[in-house]
């Protein structure tokens, strides 16, 4: 009843990266056998609005509800690959009900920001990490991938484009969305053949107005965010709306975000929609070590997690601190909590860079995170938000600061 | 450093059930102190096509690909409820780009059938179930729930209007995808304060037009469909896109569809995007038995699924056979293979109804799955496709037919 088939080769992450770099392949191919067109800034068109909108006071600005005048979109097919790149005013999305983005969450985006330097330069922040995350994202659920120096131009060139919005004043800056979307309007779950890349920005102000405030957290034990083999490493919408149900309840019994943890041994894995980091000392040796949990596939590979742990190992490490990417479990900080070994907790992301964490509700006890009463942030994390706004803003000058060319 | 709060409760999936209905209480009562109006079928308007469509040849039918000329759509606001519903030509939805529904995957959706009957007559078949289901998978997602017998009968409604749609033939129906999206037009990671629920319909042939055609299957070792916790027991589009890659790899190497494990047990828990049932002889007493994995939050709440199960308990049992609602693994299979008591093995969905299995690529492993060559379904599976087509088709009488009232 059986026959030998070749070997096949062990669980692991290489392989689903290759799986997915081959799927891709497979429906380029399918759809054609000439070269498809990648994306191409010098095809881009401008149609600027003629209804200019009026800007918002920058006190009133809130997260992602106002938008700017235009919209960068590119449209993919799979006989022709990346069409020419528009920006048009800002406008709704015309799509057929039938569209698979309706009912099979072909959708993956990205988070970054553009600010505005001392000298009014608009600058993008490590955009080529999110053009990385963007095509191991739509990869993975067989959305085209592109060129992402390419598509950073574009995005440079909307971002000036739309420099009014950005208020001059430090903490302000233009959230800038990159999303992409299957259009195919058929219902066979199958690779989209049509796919449309858009780009939208939204002016925030500061995460915290007003100085740090600390959060306080309820570990969730009845839900899981990720798990090994899932995708909850990649930048997808079916990553977020699974999250709310939780982050509801936990803010009905008074909490600000919900903890993540994963398996029996209660590993802490990430707060909210951010990465966590906790600063520990260390029981025998007194040293001070900085956690955060390794990218093992059940981990949002942050940019800002990378900026915080470069950072770390630039200058925390001189000093002293071990920095580590390691699995570190609830029972942990409950033990270095009670023995006053936890220094500190934040969570890291781009809408707040760093979120200090005051306590954590686990098991009917509240793990206090190394703060004092009347402290709103611990030392390191109150470092890295100085640390990554002086790199933002181009206060100092770093690779990780992109200049948009022509201003 | 610890302060003692309330004992939890422990991990449960009631818990997360009951997490779910308060949540959506949560979002329903802060958005408005009025009770929220749910769908009333009384205020339906309905605009008819001026242009109606040119029926598609019988023959030529592919799933999910052409549709009607209308479409039934029901908005929801957090402040008022459920909206009058409105049956429209079928159109574009026109959406900001911000809409949560394409950041967050913030939709879910139902699949479902309307047949003819030898007297000409619509039927639904078991819209119960799909609403039951459709309500668990929105409320898991934040999504607004709704009154499932007022929704039947809207769909009814608008199937019967549909008619002209479904070939006179047996095999031949109206697909009805019910679907329900956020469009909440802000970035914030919040419950959505709108949502629109539509229902399309596609006229489609029968699965298998010249008889049934037995399937490969590759078994996936390198990325896992769903996990304790999770959400692959909801129908939601984010357990969709992510499946795509698999299947492709197994279509590469020349099976038909990959089957889902999960744990290093290798249980078997799904075929591609349907349940899996196996028909195995016991080792030592030789009594048959019919298997499919368990309910236990892994596993969609397929509605053909349980109509096996049930038809299986009544017709099946009576004849010495077990049917058995268990984890089962691939070692299980492989052996019973082996010993040729592997006796069959099918998907069942809505789309194929039943779909046997001729073998399982495992392990470098070729498992037969029990037909002989010239075989392409066993026993059970082409009974369970006569018996569940006789209650669809209304040839039996039965309460899971849902004659369409007013024709």
């Amino acid at each position: 009843m059986l026959r030998q088939l070749r070997p096949q080769s062990l669980r692991s992450p290489s392989r689903l990266v290759a799986a997915c770099t081959r799927a891709y392949s497979i429906q380029a191919n399918a759809a054609s056998t000439v070269k498809l067109q990648d994306i191409d800034p010098s095809k881009l068109s401008i149609l600027e609005t003629t209804t200019p909108k009026e800007l918002v006071p920058p006190t009133e600005l809130v997260f992602g509800r106002t938008f700017t005048d235009h919209m960068l979109s590119l449209e993919w097919t799979a006989s022709s690959g990346w069409l020419a790149p528009r920006i048009t005013p800002y406008q709704n999305l015309s799509l057929d009900p039938a569209s698979c983005v309706f009912h099979y969450a072909f959708e993956c985006f990205e988070g970054m920001k553009a600010y505005k330097d001392t000298s009014g330069k608009v600058r993008l922040f490590r955009p080529t990490k999110n053009m990385e995350r963007m095509n191991k994202s739509s990869a993975r659920i067989a959305l085209p991938t592109f060129d992402g120096a390419a598509m950073i131009e574009l995005i440079a060139k909307f971002a000036a484009l739309e420099k009014r919005f950005i208020p001059d004043a430090r903490g302000y800056s233009l959230y800038l969305r990159p999303t992409m979307i299957g259009t195919q309007r058929t219902l066979g779950v199958g690779p989209p053949g049509s796919a449309l890349l858009y780009v939208i920005a939204s002016p925030v102000g500061p995460y915290y107005p007003t100085g740090f405030k600390a959060v306080s957290l309820e570990a969730t034990d009845y839900a899981v965010r990720a798990w090994p083999g899932g995708v909850g490493d990649k930048k997808l919408g079916a990553n977020y709306a699974p999250c709310i149900v939780p982050q509801l309840e936990a803010a009905k019994r008074g909490f600000h975000q919900n903890l993540w943890l994963f398996g029996d041994e209660e590993f802490v894995t990430e707060v909210g929609t951010m990465n966590m980091f906790v600063a520990i000392k260390n029981k025998e040796t007194g040293q001070k070590e900085l956690v955060t949990a390794p990218l093992d596939g059940t981990i949002l590979e942050g940019v800002t997690r990378d900026s915080v742990l470069s950072l770390a190992r630039e200058k925390l490490a001189p000093e002293g601190w071990i920095i580590s990417e390691r699995k570190y479990t609830m029972p942990e900080l409950f033990e270095a909590s009670k023995e006053g070994r936890l220094l500190e907790a934040f969570g890291a992301g781009t809408a707040a860079v760093v979120s200090p964490v005051r306590n954590i509700s686990w098991k009917g006890n509240l793990v206090e995170c190394g703060l004092r009463p009347d402290q709103e942030a611990g030392e390191v994390a109150q470092k890295m938000l100085d640390w990554i706004s002086a790199r933002q803003y181009g206060d100092e000058e770093h690779e990780w600061s992109y200049v948009v060319p022509g201003q």
